[in-house]
């Protein structure tokens, strides 16, 4: 690609590409940006992987990366025990912490169900979430995993995983987003907004 | 932001989101992708960065990141030492060594001439490219440099810096990029190609 760019910049350019977002083009043009800014952002940015790769791992009862294990949500003595909320990753789990309307406890997935990739439940964390639930006589379980094929299905064969239980299954609202246009909403959105329409 | 992730999480996510093509959002998700793919990913571009920082710099004659000073181009002998090519940063080089049509030297100006981002002739290699000019009694120079009001002004003004230097100073053709099609071309390219329009 670029012979002349020495073997150090091609592999660090190459790794760049890899995360999401970036493609071989914008990974060249993060990598120049990174040489360039070599003391304000290449050392530091550096520096701050390698701190992430030794201390952030995965909280062996929720799943979130975090420094501590239990993370700091699992250990918190404030939240509700009674109440999981189901995500696929942390990052849907950093979305509802924002919105500050959720004080129970989370379960991340690590992924959805997909046929097209071939990731069975073994693949996700669903026994943790099954032993999870009877073990700490959850009142109710929350899923919320992304409104596609994939994220639906992983809901589904939760919902059923976790039937017999004894826990409430329930799964967020769908409908206008706060702010949306119709003019500019699919659909399917709006069937459904429509179906669960509510007294104004 | 998400309080929840820990200050490394956090501090990693901001240092992402200063790279170019990443914003906050693809940031978070960035860093996610790099804790789940820990040894895939995260180890390996950290040390990768390391590397590049304790490395790489900049070639003493031309500008390029490269391991080596002068430059693999630079120390190349079969290069013709008359023509330079002046591009903005690394990744316009990269793109010419890319074409294989170019086999003089280069010289790397590390950004443009604008009013704007208040960026002046003192904050660019131009001392160092008349320098250089002056120094090889170079026969020509290439000004490889965007067609954009700051890539422009820069070639005006190195153009005037040069011009009695006895140097020949010519820039890249303006016209109708391979494969582009004329419904999809700005007008400004199309006056230019016109302009320059040659025998069939």
């Amino acid at each position: 690609m670029a012979a002349s760019a020495g073997p150090e910049i091609e592999r660090l350019i190459a790794l760049l590409a890899k995360l999401p977002g970036l493609g071989p083009r914008s990974a060249r043009r993060a990598a120049l940006q990174l040489l360039k800014k070599r003391d304000q952002l290449l050392v530091p940015l550096a520096a701050a992987m390698t701190e992430a790769a030794e201390k952030v791992v995965a909280c062996s009862v929720c799943g979130t990366p975090d420094t501590r294990d239990p993370c700091a949500i699992c250990s918190d003595p404030a939240r509700d025990d009674g109440l999981i909320c189901v995500v696929e990753e942390a990052g849907a789990l950093w979305a509802m912490e924002r919105s500050g309307a959720f004080r129970g406890r989370y379960h991340v997935m690590g992924g959805l169900l997909s046929a097209l990739d071939g990731v069975g439940p073994d693949q996700l964390r669903v026994a943790e979430l099954v032993g999870r639930v009877k073990g700490t006589g959850a009142r109710e379980v929350v899923l919320a995993l992304p409104a596609t094929v994939d994220g639906q299905t992983t809901a589904h064969y939760l919902a059923e995983r976790l039937s017999g239980s004894g826990v409430e299954i329930t799964s967020l609202a769908r409908g206008v987003p706060v702010g949306g246009d119709l003019d500019w909403l699919d659909d399917g959105t709006i069937v459904q907004a429509l179906r669960a329409r509510r007294p104004a």
